[in-house]
């Protein structure tokens, strides 16, 4: 414990016994790695480059749909369904939250509290924050850190289907986008967005008036585009709050995982999923550089200018880029 | 429509004619001109450095709020009520979209044809992209042009709760937040997200069951935080689709309008507003830049470093910023 009680700064030159302990499982340990990773704390990169190299054997999940489909239900009835066949697994919820309710959290302690007797399971909340587009690549770093810390499983679970959440899954090995019948017309709207990302349906909720329909616009929608890697999505039923239908579930994600192996597909999706996280990393770290060569407040002069209309916005850009290349 | 017809790219040097044009109220000019816009076409930033300066008349209105709660129909009765005051409406209707549906495209058309015969109401579709965060920018760009064509208000309209809808209609001077009765448990978490960004609440469809308790739901958040600047945002109850409560809501804008010229705060919204949009310009054009000194191909030869754990992706970042910067 006593280890644990300095602070990261102190850490940044040694911080291997923390990783130690994390690769041991403590899941204080564990939690104190990734507050640091999620909040930009002292050391939080030389973290990541430290535990990186122990990352890449955890499957990661990823599962989105509309609010009210049941996400949380059903990912911690797979998490069941895993522990059964003891392997350990990682949740990150990725939920909205707000100053006002702070939702994320409690949510987190409710859940935490149901499995609280079982290491094998980690359940972290994360916040939807106002961050220059920052969330999907936290998210991805603190996926790296579970995946470190030898769990088997990271699932990561989005509420909402906007481009943010497709961001958030897209970093997954899986996706599954879980829908729920009876949702109205605007379901047809939501699905399109998330449609070309699922690689497993999952109908939750099934036991509802309109699931038939709800399968049916889904054959639809396939029967108009074949995926590049030609796998058709398969529809699982479930009704999470029974339990019913995760076998189920959970088989089609070992059948994909197969069929992923065979068409060795795993590391050309790494690969490509890696392109897009490099060059979001390289423009962060490149703004945070211009940053600190542009004079203390000068971007606070800069929009006050363009606010008055003195300047216009594109040609100033251009200038401060060039001039920060010479 | 001859001076139409070439191609823009033989415009960069010469495109003053088009703006004319776009200025004089052409219909063609302007959707020319955002078209180019919206898809980075030959000349884009040229078209804005020239619009620039003609644009910051309009009145830039942001609504948003969970699917089904009548958006559309909301913002078409609100650009009605404007005509009447002879004012001219540009709208932006932020869509997700799907290549399989093609969703935004038709409701655009079906849209477009009511109005058709009103050429002071100009409705455009823009459709969510897998861009690296670029839909708030490229609206706000759109914005921009519609702001120079003379439009008084300029209406963005987002499906949608996530960090993405609260990015884009934060570009607008006034932001509206359309809620519905009888959503279920979930809204909690929806309006949580987006609660602070209201300067107004509407309730539609109030002559559903439930609108009751969703105001009392918003007056219980509010009670719990003051905003920086002291405005109580209303709650206007309306039935879009019979026009009811739509003459309330315009007073409403209109008070607010009042309430932000009184307390100066037009040109500090504006201020802190272009400093987030200066930041995330600059991002942008850094990694460009970036991209254009990178040799060919070299971000893939580094994804595939990194997906085969040869390298860690955090090290190799700083390395490529640092080599960058000499």
């Amino acid at each position: 414990m006593s280890d644990l009680c300095f602070t990261l700064r102190g850490l940044t030159n040694n911080f291997q016994p923390l990783i130690e302990q994390l690769r041991a499982g403590d899941p204080r340990a564990l939690a104190r790695v990734i507050s640091t990773v999620e909040n930009r704390g002292p050391g939080w990169s030389e973290l990541l480059k430290a535990l990186f190299p122990h990352s890449g054997h955890a499957r990661i999940l990823g599962l989105t749909g509309p609010p009210g489909a049941g996400k949380s239900t059903l990912v911690d009835q797979l998490a069941r369904h895993y522990r059964k066949e003891n392997r350990t697994v990682g949740i990150i919820a990725v939920d909205p939250t707000s100053p006002y309710t702070g939702g994320a959290i409690l949510g987190d302690r409710i859940r935490m509290q149901e499995h609280f007797s079982d290491p094998g399971i980690y359940i972290r909340s994360m916040a939807t924050r106002g961050s220059l587009g920052g969330l999907a690549r936290t998210t991805a770093d603190v996926a790296t850190v579970l995946d470190a810390s030898g769990r088997d499983l990271v699932m990561i679970e989005t509420v909402g289907v906007g481009q943010d959440e497709v961001d958030i899954v897209r970093l997954a090995d899986i996706t599954i986008v879980i829908l729920v019948p009876g949702m109205g017309d605007d379901v047809q709207t939501i699905k399109a967005g998330i449609m070309e990302i699922a690689d497993i349906f999952v109908i939750n909720k099934c036991d509802r008036e309109g699931a038939e329909r709800v399968e049916r616009e889904i054959r639809a929608l396939q029967s108009l585009a074949v995926r590049t890697d030609k796998w058709t999505p398969p529809i699982v039923k479930t009704v999470a709050s029974q339990g019913a239908g995760i076998t189920e579930l959970a088989a089609a994600i070992r059948d994909y995982e197969a069929y992923l192996q065979k068409e060795n597909l795993v590391l050309k999706h790494s690969v490509d999923s890696w392109q897009n996280r490099l060059l979001e990393m390289l423009r962060d770290a490149l703004l945070e550089r211009a940053q600190e060569q542009l004079a203390n407040g000068a971007v606070a002069r800069y929009a006050a200018e363009v606010a008055e209309h003195k300047r216009d916005p594109y040609s100033l850009v251009e200038e401060i880029v060039n001039t920060l290349g010479k």
